[in-house]
Protein backbone atom coordinates (compact mmCIF):
# COMPACT_ATOMS: atom_id res chain seq x y z
CA UNK A 1 0.00 0.00 0.00
CA UNK A 2 1.08 3.26 -0.56
CA UNK A 3 -0.32 6.52 0.34
CA UNK A 4 0.57 10.27 0.41
CA UNK A 5 -1.34 13.56 2.53
CA UNK A 6 -1.48 16.94 1.09
CA UNK A 7 -2.97 19.50 2.42
CA UNK A 8 -5.73 22.10 0.41
CA UNK A 9 -6.94 25.59 1.66
CA UNK A 10 -10.73 26.07 0.72
CA UNK A 11 -11.06 30.00 -1.16
CA UNK A 12 -14.49 31.33 -1.93
CA UNK A 13 -14.65 30.12 -5.65
CA UNK A 14 -15.10 26.59 -4.62
CA UNK A 15 -18.13 27.05 -2.05
CA UNK A 16 -21.58 27.49 -3.42
CA UNK A 17 -24.76 29.35 -2.15
CA UNK A 18 -25.39 26.40 0.21
CA UNK A 19 -22.45 27.57 1.92
CA UNK A 20 -20.67 24.65 1.35
CA UNK A 21 -18.12 23.40 -1.18
CA UNK A 22 -19.66 22.84 -4.64
CA UNK A 23 -19.63 18.74 -5.10
CA UNK A 24 -18.21 19.02 -8.12
CA UNK A 25 -15.25 20.44 -7.31
CA UNK A 26 -14.11 17.07 -5.59
CA UNK A 27 -12.19 16.42 -8.57
CA UNK A 28 -9.68 18.87 -8.73
CA UNK A 29 -9.10 17.54 -4.57
CA UNK A 30 -8.61 14.07 -6.19
CA UNK A 31 -6.22 15.13 -8.96
CA UNK A 32 -4.52 17.60 -6.58
CA UNK A 33 -3.92 14.56 -4.11
CA UNK A 34 -3.24 12.11 -7.11
CA UNK A 35 -0.15 14.76 -8.61
CA UNK A 36 1.50 14.64 -5.47
CA UNK A 37 1.38 10.98 -4.67
CA UNK A 38 3.00 10.95 -8.07
CA UNK A 39 5.15 13.61 -7.17
CA UNK A 40 6.67 11.43 -4.39
CA UNK A 41 7.79 8.78 -5.74
CA UNK A 42 10.49 11.21 -7.31
CA UNK A 43 8.37 12.01 -10.80
CA UNK A 44 5.85 14.40 -11.72
CA UNK A 45 2.89 13.77 -13.78
CA UNK A 46 4.20 16.82 -16.03
CA UNK A 47 7.39 14.44 -16.65
CA UNK A 48 5.00 11.49 -17.16
CA UNK A 49 3.76 13.46 -20.05
CA UNK A 50 7.11 14.68 -21.23
CA UNK A 51 7.80 10.89 -21.73
CA UNK A 52 4.45 10.65 -23.90
CA UNK A 53 1.90 9.14 -21.70
CA UNK A 54 -1.32 10.58 -20.68
CA UNK A 55 -3.37 9.55 -18.09
CA UNK A 56 -6.90 10.34 -18.84
CA UNK A 57 -9.33 9.34 -16.06
CA UNK A 58 -11.78 6.67 -17.14
CA UNK A 59 -14.50 6.76 -14.06
CA UNK A 60 -14.93 8.19 -10.60
CA UNK A 61 -16.92 7.40 -7.10
CA UNK A 62 -17.42 9.71 -4.94
CA UNK A 63 -19.41 9.55 -2.12
CA UNK A 64 -19.97 12.70 0.07
CA UNK A 65 -20.26 11.98 4.01
CA UNK A 66 -20.39 15.77 5.59
CA UNK A 67 -19.66 18.72 3.37
CA UNK A 68 -16.08 20.81 3.23
CA UNK A 69 -16.30 24.74 4.28
CA UNK A 70 -14.85 28.20 3.11
CA UNK A 71 -11.41 28.60 4.85
CA UNK A 72 -11.17 24.97 5.65
CA UNK A 73 -7.60 23.01 5.83
CA UNK A 74 -8.70 19.91 4.12
CA UNK A 75 -6.14 17.09 4.07
CA UNK A 76 -6.48 14.71 1.03
CA UNK A 77 -5.57 11.23 1.97
CA UNK A 78 -4.37 9.72 -1.52
CA UNK A 79 -3.86 5.69 -1.50
CA UNK A 80 -2.60 3.23 -3.94
CA UNK A 81 -4.22 -0.14 -2.71
CA UNK A 82 -2.48 -2.46 -5.35
CA UNK A 83 0.14 -1.75 -8.04
CA UNK A 84 -1.26 -0.92 -11.53
CA UNK A 85 -2.27 -3.79 -13.39
CA UNK A 86 -1.21 -3.33 -17.12
CA UNK A 87 -2.98 0.14 -17.89
CA UNK A 88 -5.04 0.65 -15.16
CA UNK A 89 -4.47 2.03 -11.93
CA UNK A 90 -7.31 3.39 -8.97
CA UNK A 91 -6.45 5.67 -6.43
CA UNK A 92 -8.34 5.75 -3.22
CA UNK A 93 -8.93 9.40 -2.19
CA UNK A 94 -10.13 10.36 1.76
CA UNK A 95 -10.76 13.63 2.55
CA UNK A 96 -10.65 15.10 6.40
CA UNK A 97 -10.93 18.64 7.74
CA UNK A 98 -9.06 19.93 10.49
CA UNK A 99 -10.95 17.60 12.92
CA UNK A 100 -10.41 15.00 11.68
CA UNK A 101 -14.26 14.38 10.59
CA UNK A 102 -13.81 12.09 6.81
CA UNK A 103 -16.08 14.28 4.53
CA UNK A 104 -15.54 12.70 1.44
CA UNK A 105 -14.35 9.14 -0.35
CA UNK A 106 -13.44 9.08 -3.84
CA UNK A 107 -12.10 6.47 -6.62
CA UNK A 108 -10.38 7.61 -9.43
CA UNK A 109 -9.49 5.02 -12.06
CA UNK A 110 -7.33 5.96 -14.89
CA UNK A 111 -5.69 4.55 -17.60
CA UNK A 112 -1.76 4.81 -19.13
CA UNK A 113 -2.01 5.48 -22.56
CA UNK A 114 0.71 6.84 -25.64
CA UNK A 115 -0.28 10.13 -26.24
CA UNK A 116 -0.10 10.23 -29.86
CA UNK A 117 -1.90 6.96 -30.84
CA UNK A 118 -3.97 6.73 -27.99
CA UNK A 119 -3.15 3.18 -27.45
CA UNK A 120 -3.22 1.73 -24.36
CA UNK A 121 0.34 0.85 -21.83
CA UNK A 122 1.59 -0.55 -18.98
CA UNK A 123 2.87 2.19 -15.92
CA UNK A 124 6.49 3.54 -16.93
CA UNK A 125 8.80 1.43 -15.61
CA UNK A 126 10.89 3.63 -13.82
CA UNK A 127 7.41 4.78 -11.82
CA UNK A 128 6.69 0.94 -11.09
CA UNK A 129 10.18 0.65 -9.75
CA UNK A 130 9.61 3.24 -7.37
CA UNK A 131 6.19 1.75 -6.51
CA UNK A 132 6.89 -1.59 -6.23
CA UNK A 133 8.79 -1.01 -2.91
CA UNK A 134 6.22 0.03 -1.00
CA UNK A 135 3.86 -3.21 -1.99
CA UNK A 136 5.70 -6.44 -0.30
CA UNK A 137 5.59 -9.70 -2.28
CA UNK A 138 3.26 -10.99 0.70
CA UNK A 139 0.49 -8.87 -0.08
CA UNK B 1 -39.76 6.84 -16.10
CA UNK B 2 -38.62 10.20 -17.33
CA UNK B 3 -36.71 11.68 -18.94
CA UNK B 4 -35.77 15.18 -20.46
CA UNK B 5 -32.55 16.44 -22.69
CA UNK B 6 -30.80 19.94 -22.76
CA UNK B 7 -27.74 20.99 -24.68
CA UNK B 8 -24.67 22.92 -23.60
CA UNK B 9 -22.07 24.41 -25.73
CA UNK B 10 -18.26 23.79 -24.40
CA UNK B 11 -16.52 26.58 -23.88
CA UNK B 12 -12.82 26.93 -23.48
CA UNK B 13 -12.93 27.51 -20.18
CA UNK B 14 -14.10 23.85 -19.89
CA UNK B 15 -11.30 22.33 -21.57
CA UNK B 16 -8.13 21.42 -20.17
CA UNK B 17 -4.31 20.71 -22.20
CA UNK B 18 -5.00 17.41 -23.00
CA UNK B 19 -7.25 19.39 -25.65
CA UNK B 20 -10.74 17.71 -23.86
CA UNK B 21 -12.77 18.70 -21.30
CA UNK B 22 -11.40 18.24 -17.96
CA UNK B 23 -12.97 15.47 -16.33
CA UNK B 24 -14.29 17.42 -13.13
CA UNK B 25 -16.39 19.43 -15.27
CA UNK B 26 -19.14 16.62 -15.68
CA UNK B 27 -20.52 16.72 -12.81
CA UNK B 28 -21.42 20.47 -13.81
CA UNK B 29 -23.67 19.04 -17.16
CA UNK B 30 -25.19 16.61 -14.53
CA UNK B 31 -26.63 19.71 -12.65
CA UNK B 32 -27.82 21.61 -15.44
CA UNK B 33 -29.52 18.42 -16.90
CA UNK B 34 -31.05 17.95 -13.67
CA UNK B 35 -32.10 21.69 -13.44
CA UNK B 36 -34.03 21.14 -16.55
CA UNK B 37 -35.54 18.16 -15.56
CA UNK B 38 -36.94 19.73 -12.23
CA UNK B 39 -37.79 22.90 -14.48
CA UNK B 40 -40.17 20.57 -17.17
CA UNK B 41 -42.54 19.33 -14.05
CA UNK B 42 -43.29 22.86 -13.40
CA UNK B 43 -40.51 23.84 -10.60
CA UNK B 44 -37.34 24.94 -10.66
CA UNK B 45 -34.88 23.85 -8.21
CA UNK B 46 -34.98 27.55 -6.67
CA UNK B 47 -38.90 27.07 -6.30
CA UNK B 48 -37.67 23.94 -3.80
CA UNK B 49 -35.12 25.85 -2.17
CA UNK B 50 -37.77 28.71 -1.89
CA UNK B 51 -39.96 25.58 -0.06
CA UNK B 52 -37.04 25.62 2.37
CA UNK B 53 -35.93 22.15 1.00
CA UNK B 54 -32.64 21.64 -0.23
CA UNK B 55 -31.27 18.47 -2.31
CA UNK B 56 -27.10 17.89 -1.71
CA UNK B 57 -25.15 15.82 -3.84
CA UNK B 58 -24.47 12.45 -1.74
CA UNK B 59 -23.24 9.99 -4.75
CA UNK B 60 -21.70 10.89 -7.90
CA UNK B 61 -20.66 8.12 -10.47
CA UNK B 62 -19.24 9.22 -13.55
CA UNK B 63 -18.22 6.82 -16.41
CA UNK B 64 -15.94 8.55 -19.43
CA UNK B 65 -16.06 6.42 -22.66
CA UNK B 66 -15.08 9.14 -25.02
CA UNK B 67 -13.57 12.94 -24.50
CA UNK B 68 -16.22 15.83 -25.23
CA UNK B 69 -14.56 18.83 -27.56
CA UNK B 70 -13.89 22.43 -27.33
CA UNK B 71 -17.25 23.99 -29.09
CA UNK B 72 -19.19 20.74 -29.15
CA UNK B 73 -22.65 20.84 -28.75
CA UNK B 74 -23.10 18.28 -26.44
CA UNK B 75 -26.58 16.87 -25.11
CA UNK B 76 -27.47 15.67 -21.33
CA UNK B 77 -30.31 13.30 -21.64
CA UNK B 78 -31.21 12.68 -17.39
CA UNK B 79 -33.52 10.52 -16.92
CA UNK B 80 -35.34 9.18 -13.74
CA UNK B 81 -35.93 5.54 -13.59
CA UNK B 82 -37.59 5.08 -10.49
CA UNK B 83 -39.99 7.56 -8.43
CA UNK B 84 -37.93 8.83 -5.44
CA UNK B 85 -38.52 6.98 -2.51
CA UNK B 86 -38.44 8.66 0.89
CA UNK B 87 -36.02 11.13 0.71
CA UNK B 88 -33.57 9.77 -1.98
CA UNK B 89 -33.47 10.59 -5.73
CA UNK B 90 -31.48 9.12 -8.12
CA UNK B 91 -30.70 10.76 -11.82
CA UNK B 92 -29.18 9.14 -14.61
CA UNK B 93 -27.59 11.11 -17.01
CA UNK B 94 -25.86 10.31 -20.70
CA UNK B 95 -23.91 12.90 -22.43
CA UNK B 96 -23.76 12.40 -26.36
CA UNK B 97 -22.06 14.43 -29.19
CA UNK B 98 -23.40 15.82 -32.18
CA UNK B 99 -22.77 12.83 -33.50
CA UNK B 100 -25.07 10.65 -31.42
CA UNK B 101 -22.19 9.17 -29.83
CA UNK B 102 -22.41 8.29 -26.05
CA UNK B 103 -19.91 10.49 -24.21
CA UNK B 104 -20.25 9.75 -20.78
CA UNK B 105 -22.76 7.76 -18.26
CA UNK B 106 -23.56 9.62 -14.64
CA UNK B 107 -25.54 8.36 -12.26
CA UNK B 108 -25.99 10.89 -9.12
CA UNK B 109 -28.15 10.29 -5.95
CA UNK B 110 -29.43 13.34 -3.77
CA UNK B 111 -31.07 13.46 -0.62
CA UNK B 112 -34.17 15.77 0.11
CA UNK B 113 -33.78 17.77 3.34
CA UNK B 114 -35.47 20.69 5.02
CA UNK B 115 -32.96 23.56 5.13
CA UNK B 116 -32.67 24.68 9.00
CA UNK B 117 -32.50 21.91 10.66
CA UNK B 118 -30.69 19.51 7.72
CA UNK B 119 -33.56 16.93 8.18
CA UNK B 120 -33.98 14.35 5.76
CA UNK B 121 -37.62 14.43 4.37
CA UNK B 122 -39.49 13.46 1.02
CA UNK B 123 -39.63 15.20 -2.55
CA UNK B 124 -42.50 18.08 -2.08
CA UNK B 125 -46.01 16.12 -2.92
CA UNK B 126 -46.67 19.26 -5.31
CA UNK B 127 -43.46 17.89 -6.94
CA UNK B 128 -44.39 13.78 -6.91
CA UNK B 129 -47.53 14.50 -8.05
CA UNK B 130 -46.30 15.80 -11.65
CA UNK B 131 -43.71 13.28 -11.59
CA UNK B 132 -46.45 10.25 -11.07
CA UNK B 133 -47.97 10.93 -14.25
CA UNK B 134 -44.89 9.54 -15.97
CA UNK B 135 -44.86 6.07 -14.01
CA UNK B 136 -48.00 3.79 -14.82
CA UNK B 137 -48.83 1.54 -12.59
CA UNK B 138 -48.01 -1.13 -14.21
CA UNK B 139 -44.05 0.10 -14.13
CA UNK C 1 -20.57 48.67 -34.36
CA UNK C 2 -21.00 45.20 -34.41
CA UNK C 3 -23.59 43.81 -31.83
CA UNK C 4 -24.37 40.56 -30.63
CA UNK C 5 -26.40 38.94 -27.30
CA UNK C 6 -26.42 35.46 -26.19
CA UNK C 7 -27.49 34.43 -23.05
CA UNK C 8 -26.72 31.91 -20.09
CA UNK C 9 -28.79 30.08 -17.19
CA UNK C 10 -26.92 30.83 -14.05
CA UNK C 11 -26.15 26.79 -11.98
CA UNK C 12 -25.02 26.63 -8.99
CA UNK C 13 -21.33 25.61 -9.64
CA UNK C 14 -21.37 29.18 -10.24
CA UNK C 15 -23.04 30.80 -7.11
CA UNK C 16 -20.75 31.22 -4.03
CA UNK C 17 -21.53 31.22 -0.27
CA UNK C 18 -22.38 34.82 -0.40
CA UNK C 19 -25.59 33.83 -2.97
CA UNK C 20 -24.44 35.40 -5.73
CA UNK C 21 -21.96 34.29 -8.81
CA UNK C 22 -18.32 34.58 -8.22
CA UNK C 23 -16.81 37.20 -9.27
CA UNK C 24 -13.82 35.35 -11.42
CA UNK C 25 -16.96 33.88 -13.60
CA UNK C 26 -17.66 36.43 -15.21
CA UNK C 27 -14.46 36.32 -17.30
CA UNK C 28 -16.16 32.89 -18.56
CA UNK C 29 -19.38 35.09 -19.60
CA UNK C 30 -17.70 37.49 -21.61
CA UNK C 31 -15.62 34.32 -23.75
CA UNK C 32 -19.06 32.42 -23.81
CA UNK C 33 -20.40 36.05 -25.50
CA UNK C 34 -17.09 36.51 -27.82
CA UNK C 35 -17.28 33.00 -29.17
CA UNK C 36 -21.28 33.95 -30.69
CA UNK C 37 -20.30 36.90 -31.74
CA UNK C 38 -17.78 35.22 -34.01
CA UNK C 39 -19.84 32.24 -35.03
CA UNK C 40 -22.52 35.31 -36.31
CA UNK C 41 -19.75 36.32 -38.70
CA UNK C 42 -20.00 32.51 -40.07
CA UNK C 43 -16.88 31.56 -38.36
CA UNK C 44 -16.36 29.73 -35.39
CA UNK C 45 -13.40 30.35 -32.82
CA UNK C 46 -12.64 26.95 -33.52
CA UNK C 47 -11.90 27.38 -37.02
CA UNK C 48 -10.07 30.22 -36.44
CA UNK C 49 -7.29 28.13 -34.52
CA UNK C 50 -7.50 25.62 -37.59
CA UNK C 51 -6.33 28.02 -39.71
CA UNK C 52 -3.12 28.56 -36.95
CA UNK C 53 -4.29 31.98 -35.38
CA UNK C 54 -5.19 31.59 -30.95
CA UNK C 55 -6.16 34.46 -29.66
CA UNK C 56 -4.85 34.83 -26.39
CA UNK C 57 -6.53 37.52 -23.53
CA UNK C 58 -3.78 40.15 -22.68
CA UNK C 59 -6.14 42.62 -20.58
CA UNK C 60 -9.80 42.28 -18.79
CA UNK C 61 -11.40 45.49 -17.45
CA UNK C 62 -14.34 44.47 -14.93
CA UNK C 63 -17.02 46.43 -13.17
CA UNK C 64 -19.78 44.73 -11.09
CA UNK C 65 -22.54 46.75 -10.38
CA UNK C 66 -24.86 44.16 -9.09
CA UNK C 67 -25.00 40.50 -8.73
CA UNK C 68 -26.26 37.63 -11.09
CA UNK C 69 -27.80 35.27 -8.80
CA UNK C 70 -29.16 31.01 -9.13
CA UNK C 71 -31.09 30.51 -11.92
CA UNK C 72 -31.01 34.07 -13.50
CA UNK C 73 -30.98 34.20 -17.40
CA UNK C 74 -28.41 36.39 -17.65
CA UNK C 75 -28.09 38.22 -21.32
CA UNK C 76 -24.51 39.13 -22.67
CA UNK C 77 -24.13 41.75 -24.73
CA UNK C 78 -21.15 41.75 -26.32
CA UNK C 79 -19.91 44.99 -29.26
CA UNK C 80 -17.39 45.46 -31.51
CA UNK C 81 -16.83 49.03 -31.14
CA UNK C 82 -14.18 49.66 -33.65
CA UNK C 83 -12.22 47.20 -36.75
CA UNK C 84 -9.61 45.80 -35.05
CA UNK C 85 -6.43 47.19 -36.06
CA UNK C 86 -2.86 45.10 -36.79
CA UNK C 87 -2.71 42.27 -33.94
CA UNK C 88 -5.22 43.72 -31.66
CA UNK C 89 -8.87 43.27 -31.04
CA UNK C 90 -11.05 44.99 -27.78
CA UNK C 91 -15.13 43.41 -27.24
CA UNK C 92 -17.08 45.20 -24.76
CA UNK C 93 -19.51 42.97 -22.84
CA UNK C 94 -22.16 44.12 -20.69
CA UNK C 95 -23.92 41.81 -18.86
CA UNK C 96 -28.00 42.25 -18.06
CA UNK C 97 -30.69 40.03 -15.66
CA UNK C 98 -34.41 39.41 -16.88
CA UNK C 99 -35.31 42.74 -15.63
CA UNK C 100 -32.92 44.66 -17.67
CA UNK C 101 -30.64 45.44 -15.25
CA UNK C 102 -27.06 46.12 -15.95
CA UNK C 103 -25.07 43.79 -13.52
CA UNK C 104 -21.43 43.75 -15.02
CA UNK C 105 -19.57 45.70 -17.94
CA UNK C 106 -15.93 43.96 -19.05
CA UNK C 107 -13.87 45.16 -21.57
CA UNK C 108 -11.55 42.39 -22.89
CA UNK C 109 -8.45 42.71 -25.33
CA UNK C 110 -7.51 40.15 -27.28
CA UNK C 111 -4.12 39.69 -29.51
CA UNK C 112 -4.29 37.38 -33.08
CA UNK C 113 -0.91 35.14 -33.33
CA UNK C 114 0.29 32.54 -35.27
CA UNK C 115 0.31 29.53 -33.17
CA UNK C 116 3.33 27.61 -33.73
CA UNK C 117 5.76 30.75 -33.78
CA UNK C 118 3.31 32.65 -31.52
CA UNK C 119 4.31 35.91 -33.84
CA UNK C 120 1.71 38.67 -33.56
CA UNK C 121 -0.64 38.63 -36.84
CA UNK C 122 -3.88 40.22 -38.45
CA UNK C 123 -7.26 39.26 -37.81
CA UNK C 124 -7.78 36.85 -40.80
CA UNK C 125 -8.65 38.45 -43.64
CA UNK C 126 -11.95 36.05 -44.41
CA UNK C 127 -13.43 37.40 -40.94
CA UNK C 128 -12.79 41.29 -41.18
CA UNK C 129 -14.10 41.15 -44.55
CA UNK C 130 -17.09 40.00 -43.06
CA UNK C 131 -16.73 42.11 -40.26
CA UNK C 132 -16.67 45.51 -42.16
CA UNK C 133 -19.62 45.71 -43.63
CA UNK C 134 -20.81 46.77 -40.14
CA UNK C 135 -18.84 49.84 -39.66
CA UNK C 136 -19.81 52.08 -42.45
CA UNK C 137 -16.78 54.52 -43.72
CA UNK C 138 -18.44 57.42 -42.24
CA UNK C 139 -17.60 55.79 -38.42
CA UNK D 1 2.46 49.75 2.04
CA UNK D 2 2.19 45.92 3.25
CA UNK D 3 3.19 43.07 0.98
CA UNK D 4 2.63 39.06 1.47
CA UNK D 5 3.24 36.61 -0.58
CA UNK D 6 1.53 33.10 -1.19
CA UNK D 7 2.47 29.99 -3.50
CA UNK D 8 -0.08 27.98 -5.84
CA UNK D 9 0.91 25.27 -7.24
CA UNK D 10 -1.42 25.18 -10.78
CA UNK D 11 -3.40 21.45 -11.17
CA UNK D 12 -4.51 20.74 -14.37
CA UNK D 13 -8.03 21.63 -13.94
CA UNK D 14 -6.56 24.92 -14.14
CA UNK D 15 -5.20 24.77 -17.62
CA UNK D 16 -7.23 25.04 -21.19
CA UNK D 17 -6.47 23.54 -24.68
CA UNK D 18 -3.95 26.33 -25.60
CA UNK D 19 -1.55 24.27 -22.78
CA UNK D 20 -1.74 27.46 -20.52
CA UNK D 21 -3.93 28.40 -17.38
CA UNK D 22 -6.97 29.99 -18.25
CA UNK D 23 -7.57 33.43 -18.26
CA UNK D 24 -10.49 33.70 -16.34
CA UNK D 25 -8.80 31.95 -13.13
CA UNK D 26 -6.38 34.02 -12.41
CA UNK D 27 -8.92 35.92 -10.35
CA UNK D 28 -9.08 32.97 -8.10
CA UNK D 29 -5.24 33.57 -7.92
CA UNK D 30 -5.68 37.15 -6.47
CA UNK D 31 -8.20 35.88 -3.90
CA UNK D 32 -6.02 33.40 -2.56
CA UNK D 33 -3.69 36.09 -2.40
CA UNK D 34 -6.46 38.79 -0.62
CA UNK D 35 -7.15 36.04 1.98
CA UNK D 36 -3.86 35.38 3.32
CA UNK D 37 -2.83 39.24 3.29
CA UNK D 38 -5.88 39.54 5.43
CA UNK D 39 -4.71 36.01 7.75
CA UNK D 40 -1.16 37.86 8.15
CA UNK D 41 -2.58 40.23 9.92
CA UNK D 42 -4.35 37.95 12.73
CA UNK D 43 -7.88 38.05 11.25
CA UNK D 44 -9.14 35.19 8.21
CA UNK D 45 -11.66 36.63 5.78
CA UNK D 46 -13.90 34.50 7.42
CA UNK D 47 -13.40 36.57 10.67
CA UNK D 48 -14.86 39.40 8.92
CA UNK D 49 -17.92 37.43 7.71
CA UNK D 50 -18.16 36.98 10.97
CA UNK D 51 -18.04 40.18 12.52
CA UNK D 52 -21.12 40.75 10.04
CA UNK D 53 -19.20 42.38 7.53
CA UNK D 54 -19.22 41.42 3.57
CA UNK D 55 -16.46 42.26 0.81
CA UNK D 56 -17.73 41.75 -2.44
CA UNK D 57 -15.47 42.80 -5.57
CA UNK D 58 -16.70 46.41 -7.84
CA UNK D 59 -13.63 46.01 -10.12
CA UNK D 60 -11.21 43.90 -11.40
CA UNK D 61 -8.20 44.90 -13.87
CA UNK D 62 -6.49 41.90 -15.17
CA UNK D 63 -3.04 42.38 -17.28
CA UNK D 64 -1.49 39.02 -19.24
CA UNK D 65 1.88 39.42 -19.94
CA UNK D 66 3.03 35.68 -19.58
CA UNK D 67 1.21 32.65 -19.31
CA UNK D 68 1.13 30.10 -16.58
CA UNK D 69 1.54 26.55 -17.16
CA UNK D 70 0.94 23.05 -15.92
CA UNK D 71 2.66 21.99 -12.81
CA UNK D 72 4.08 25.89 -11.91
CA UNK D 73 4.58 26.69 -8.63
CA UNK D 74 3.26 30.66 -9.07
CA UNK D 75 3.86 32.95 -6.26
CA UNK D 76 1.14 36.17 -5.98
CA UNK D 77 2.47 38.94 -3.98
CA UNK D 78 -0.37 40.71 -2.74
CA UNK D 79 0.09 44.60 -2.21
CA UNK D 80 -1.83 47.16 -0.47
CA UNK D 81 -0.07 50.83 -1.42
CA UNK D 82 -2.82 52.63 0.64
CA UNK D 83 -4.45 52.47 3.72
CA UNK D 84 -7.83 51.81 2.66
CA UNK D 85 -10.25 55.08 3.32
CA UNK D 86 -13.80 54.78 4.03
CA UNK D 87 -15.61 51.81 2.31
CA UNK D 88 -13.10 50.94 0.04
CA UNK D 89 -10.03 48.70 -0.47
CA UNK D 90 -7.40 48.10 -3.57
CA UNK D 91 -5.12 45.28 -3.62
CA UNK D 92 -2.20 45.33 -6.03
CA UNK D 93 -1.29 41.29 -7.65
CA UNK D 94 1.83 40.70 -8.92
CA UNK D 95 2.19 37.05 -9.98
CA UNK D 96 5.51 35.44 -10.62
CA UNK D 97 6.70 31.95 -11.97
CA UNK D 98 9.57 29.99 -10.25
CA UNK D 99 11.79 31.31 -12.77
CA UNK D 100 10.98 35.36 -11.37
CA UNK D 101 9.37 36.16 -14.13
CA UNK D 102 6.30 38.40 -14.15
CA UNK D 103 3.41 36.69 -15.23
CA UNK D 104 0.58 38.88 -14.33
CA UNK D 105 -0.48 42.03 -12.78
CA UNK D 106 -4.08 42.51 -11.26
CA UNK D 107 -5.61 45.01 -9.59
CA UNK D 108 -8.50 44.38 -6.96
CA UNK D 109 -11.38 46.86 -6.03
CA UNK D 110 -13.38 45.60 -2.54
CA UNK D 111 -16.03 47.38 -0.81
CA UNK D 112 -16.35 46.72 3.39
CA UNK D 113 -20.12 46.52 3.36
CA UNK D 114 -22.77 45.39 6.47
CA UNK D 115 -24.13 42.21 5.21
CA UNK D 116 -27.97 41.75 5.87
CA UNK D 117 -28.75 45.81 4.50
CA UNK D 118 -25.86 45.50 2.60
CA UNK D 119 -24.55 49.37 3.83
CA UNK D 120 -21.35 50.69 2.61
CA UNK D 121 -18.95 50.60 5.77
CA UNK D 122 -15.19 51.25 6.84
CA UNK D 123 -12.55 48.76 7.60
CA UNK D 124 -13.27 46.81 10.57
CA UNK D 125 -10.92 48.80 13.44
CA UNK D 126 -9.46 46.20 14.94
CA UNK D 127 -7.64 44.92 11.29
CA UNK D 128 -7.34 48.60 10.31
CA UNK D 129 -4.92 48.89 13.59
CA UNK D 130 -2.79 46.12 12.45
CA UNK D 131 -2.67 47.82 9.10
CA UNK D 132 -2.14 51.15 10.31
CA UNK D 133 1.70 50.01 11.56
CA UNK D 134 2.91 49.27 7.58
CA UNK D 135 1.93 52.89 6.84
CA UNK D 136 4.25 55.39 8.38
CA UNK D 137 2.78 59.10 8.79
CA UNK D 138 5.69 60.11 6.34
CA UNK D 139 3.94 57.96 3.76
Amino acid sequence: MYTTETQIRIHYALTDQMGVVYHGHYAQFYEIGRAEAIRNLGYSYKDIEAMGIIMPVVDIHSRFLRPAKYDDLITVKTTLRELPVHHKIVFHSEIYNEEGSLLNVGDVTLYFMEAPQMKRCEMPSALKDKLAGYFSSAE
